[in-house]
């Protein structure tokens, strides 16, 4: 079967060069006669595997030297706890935005940990469309930290303003829209982030320090839960998931040679701008919930009249070589996601079935 | 370059036909257009390799039904904390048993989390050669567990005969050696294991824990931390690291294939047999630290008459294809890694260079 048009909002899309590339080392890495999976997380073969994907990230992402790049396991949900281990001391409270089902999810866990605070929510009952403004965040200017999530995978919103935090340290859950363009690293304290939508395999979560921070950070928690632990180990305190970072390794790579993230952006905002205009122009039929200025350039969610023609939707598509356009479980609808490996033309076939269908059940 | 003979200490051999198959279909995973890692983990064509990989533990482990299967991430030295988190609330003590490098680590992350107790240790100095006896365990009854890794991946020893607890939960770190042989699991409460010796990929880690025993574990702890959630949610309460399970799955369909556990035992014993007979012949050269009753099945050590010869046997014998034999950095010498995937044929060919190495050298 030819490679379908993949929407799935994580485990998502990988650049097709970085699959084929695994496919063809995968029993013979560079000649040592083994697959990388069999080599030794200690022995060169993988260390060079390793080095390269840490500095493809500096490099990608302009990361300063005095920040760390972490590679731990657990997922995203891993870090909800692990944020708040290290970061929040008794007698400190921490501030969290809440824009989402994940920025929820954070809260909570942090909550089963430390004091937490909810600088401002945009919930609507159990639902999200919007980003809060500046003036919106009740800041408290002596917490250990402000949480926000950047990309809200399930409500399809999106930051495109970094908050302003004083001196206050921001931490930002970027799973979903890691390396969707060029950031200023500087704005953030720390950035954690699932691999699964835009950088590689699941199995693997990116961080990134302010290396103070994590000097700061607690000892009176297990040790491997401190990032000072795997910081002062390049990683490899204890086994890494070696495939899931060669994996990332080669996601990366390919990003550079496409451009990097200035190029990844550019089409990134096309393949959006092409979807979110089919939207308005097919408003009477297509309805988009999100505010405009809050709109996801990654996750792009939508209504039909009903919740039957919704279905039908989804199964026609798959008919049709498109899959993971199902909306969440709790969200329901359509949700389309549109992460670095999702090619135009994916969104240019869609944007003609969309036209398509509701032509047809309009 | 044909396959090297690999006697890494893990990540480790896999068996060819298990990588061969995820090869095969690495772009395209059964029909469906995409790669399995990017499959949604909510999807029917994960869902079917995750159960299928469950059922097959079950299957080839003779695992009650009163225990749940978990698959986490953070490798076994995440459960080096996940277990006493969980399973020693204040005011109780846990019995570690000391048998080598992880069994330390273990029992300090333990220590940073609740009191722990050393029950017994066979240290002498920093270095372990044997397995104590069940007499010389300090048990305390009211122990809220006894910890004991049951191969020690360092030293090159393992438990043969499971210690008797009594009544006091026996929980046990297989990482080096699950699925060697069959057990019976019912003399355990809870198993680990990460899976990169003997089962699959790193990235993934095991869990069998009796249903009772999770039920009562500590609440107050963060949720991700908590084996329950893990339990309630089939292993999906976060996104899995799905391409380490499915390796994982295709590493047990090829155990169950070869005829399963007993087979597995027949053919590792087998190889230990030859090689620790070879250096019961040679012993004039070479040198086997490890008591008798107490010697691995998985991981053979042993030295060289000076640490030169040992540099020159391991550099001769990468030229002959055959890695992974420098010991661990801490203990030096040799090591040879025996897990399932590695072939008879591997070690026949060990055993005829070692020979050849003893004349020459010797
Ligand atoms: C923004 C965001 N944060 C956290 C998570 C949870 O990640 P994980 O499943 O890796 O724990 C997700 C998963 O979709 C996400 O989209
Ligand atoms: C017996 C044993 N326990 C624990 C570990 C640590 O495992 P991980 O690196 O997955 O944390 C190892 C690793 O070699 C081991 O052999
Ligand atoms: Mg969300
Ligand atoms: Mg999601
Ligand atoms: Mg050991
Ligand atoms: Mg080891």
């Amino acid at each position: 079967m030819a490679r379908v048009h993949n929407f799935n909002a994580g485990p998502a899309a990988l650049p097709l060069a970085a699959l084929e590339r695994a496919q063809r080392e995968l029993l013979d890495f560079e000649g040592t006669g083994m697959s990388i999976i069999e080599h030794s997380h200690r022995g060169k073969a993988f260390e060079g595997v390793h080095d390269e994907a840490l500095s493809l990230f500096r490099e990608l992402l302009a990361i300063p030297d005095d920040y760390h790049v972490l590679f731990l396991q657990g997922g995203a949900s891993h870090q909800f706890a692990m944020v708040p281990l290290n970061l929040l001391p008794p007698g400190k409270s921490a501030d969290y935005v809440l824009t989402g089902g994940w920025s929820e999810k954070a809260y909570e866990e942090a909550g089963r940990i430390g004091t937490v605070r909810v600088a401002a929510t945009t919930a609507e009952g159990k639902r999200y469309t919007r980003i809060p403004r500046q003036n919106e965040l009740s800041l408290d200017p002596s917490a250990a930290y402000v949480h926000i999530t950047t990309n809200n995978t399930l409500f399809g919103t999106q930051w495109h303003d970094v908050p302003v935090a004083g001196d206050v340290p921001l931490v930002a859950d970027m799973s979903s829209d890691f390396l969707w363009r060029p950031i200023d690293v500087r704005r953030y304290a720390l950035i954690y982030a699932g691999a699964q939508k835009n950088i590689g395999p699941s199995g693997v979560t990116v961080v990134v320090a302010r290396k103070d921070l994590v000097e700061n950070s607690r000892k009176d928690i297990p040790k491997i839960f401190q990032y000072r632990t795997h910081a002062e180990n390049n990683s490899l305190y204890n086994t890494p998931p070696t495939f899931a970072i060669y994996l990332m390794r080669n996601v990366l790579a390919v990003a550079k040679e496409l451009g990097g993230l200035p190029e990844i952006e550019r089409k990134n905002r096309a393949k959006a701008g092409l979807l979110y205009g089919t939207l308005d122009e097919l408003s009477g039929f297509y309805r988009a919930p999100v505010e405009r200025e809050s709109r996801s350039v990654m996750n792009v969610v939508f209504r039909l009249p009903t919740e039957e023609l919704e279905k039908r939707f989804v199964a026609e598509a798959a008919k049709q070589g498109m899959v993971g356009l199902a909306g969440h479980r709790v969200t329901g609808g359509i949700r389309v996601s549109l992460y670095n490996a999702v090619e135009l033309a994916s969104v240019e076939a869609l944007v003609r079935f969309m036209k398509d269908f509701a032509k047809q059940s309009g």
